[in-house]
């Protein structure tokens, strides 16, 4: 079984080789090119200078880039994936996208006979390098069953959420659960610090308790620390929290804290926090909190 | 040893009684006298009908009873415990109280020789009944060491977070981040439902991982099927972020999202939710998402 990679990012690198490592013959493709010719130094894998040539014969396309427009760049543009791709083959896309191109892409690849899978992932680097990624899908039942090897290559699970776009809507929960989380997480930090507590022996007391959560147990003590030079970079919330108010806005609904958090990270990004994790909200709600 | 135990609520009535099947001599008092006689048959304990009888002779006499006034009245009043308690006793607050009573309480007690700790517990009337609360500590080492023998008996661990307060001050930084919690999981399920996303099959997939949290664990499930009949009552929650409030402002702090999650129970306690679990927060932040 034949399967191209397209996208060399800190996810996609990793996930490629994972697929190498499972014994898939793999194809890859990447911008830029030096990063593809390392990559195949390293797996043993073949890289491609040209997309057609990446994803020619091949019964599964994997696309892990950055935004809704890198994504048509790889797959809708004449260029891209869609048009040279066998039909019976099937594209999947890692990237976390709207639902709305999600459903592009879908119709775009059914046009010529082509499968589709929004797969968008959590578990971040390391889960990429550890073949413990979270893969969130949407499509059919006989695509998500034919894409099964493939996803046990890099991932711990994969959940078929429903129709074509459902699997980027589970991942906008997820990005929304972990605005709230890191919210009150950062008051809760702030009182504690200013009463002089011991953080690493509250997270300890509350850690496994009602006000536990992933964040707390590790990121509650490198946030008490302003240590924030690791994870999930905000340049990646931020478009994350836009595809989730873009969603909701187009669904009837308004997510106050989900538009707060994506305003403060923007200024958090301006103030030359851009590749900081995510738990850096602490650094706009403490600002807010001492005015 | 003989121990005290005054107010025999949801909590402090199973507390008691594990006290007993520990082996400590167990003298309780409750201000509905009918209570005190109902526990005495289960567990064989002995109840009093004052205070003075009940922590005569005691070494450790705890109380939980419901707000700060309640307290008082079983402490510092004329009839209270600490006018009533022998030199070298020790008095322990399992109340969530403000940190200022705790230090009230503290030099009333010293006044008269007596040792104070405010030990507020997280996990619950499930905690309490099977003996698997957490115990947070505010006081000098010496008494914490004392107390670990009565801890024991109902606690699964109990922390030293510092000085007379610092116990408190814990209690509150883990209601804090429950609020944060629910509001960011609210305004997830509301965009997954309105999605038609599976609920319990999104549960599942994103429990695990950064967006993961007790409440998201044990209650995204129930909150999708709006049952908020059991749990920890939101009037207990609008006393807890009242304390809150009150001592971030003492030290200089805002916390926004506190205030509003606080001002959201209120509005459901004043709708007839005042008995519902926290996890009702979600209706609030439905009704807000819909306008």
């Amino acid at each position: 079984m034949k399967v191209s990679f397209i996208g060399l990012g800190v996810m996609g690198y990793p996930m490629a080789g994972h697929l190498v490592q499972a014994g898939f013959e793999v194809f890859v493709f990447n911008r830029t090119t030096e990063k593809a010719v390392r990559w195949s130094n390293e797996f043993g894998g073949r890289h491609c200078v040209t997309i057609a040539e990446c994803v020619q014969d091949a019964d599964v396309v994997a696309v892990c880039v950055g935004n809704d427009d890198d994504v048509r760049q790889m797959t809708t543009a004449d260029s891209g994936a869609i048009s040279h791709m066998k039909s019976g083959a099937i594209l999947v896309d890692h990237t976390t996208t709207s639902a709305e191109l999600a459903e592009e892409l879908s119709k775009a690849a059914q046009a010529r006979g082509i499968g589709f899978m929004d797969a968008p992932v959590s578990g971040g680097q390391a889960g990429a390098e550890n073949g413990g990624l979270t893969i969130m899908c949407g499509g059919d039942e006989a695509t998500f069953e034919q894409l099964q090897p493939v996803f046990a290559a890099y991932g711990k699970s994969s959940v078929l959420m429903g129709a074509v776009g459902q699997g980027q809507r589970a991942k906008m929960v997820n990005q929304i659960c972990i605005a709230g989380v890191l919210t009150g997480l950062s008051e809760g930090l702030l009182l504690a610090q200013k009463s002089g507590l011991n953080i690493p022996a509250l997270v300890d007391c509350l850690k496994n308790g009602a006000a536990g959560s992933w964040q707390m147990e590790n990121r509650a003590n490198t946030m008490a620390q302003d240590k924030f030079d690791f994870g999930f970079a905000i340049d990646w919330m931020i478009k994350d929290l836009g595809f989730c108010i873009d969603e909701a806005s187009r669904q009837g609904l308004q997510l106050p804290l989900t538009e707060q958090s994506l305003e403060r990270y923007k200024q958090l990004s301006q103030q030359g926090e851009s590749r900081s994790d995510t738990s850096v909200l602490l650094k706009a709600i403490r600002a807010d909190a001492d005015k």
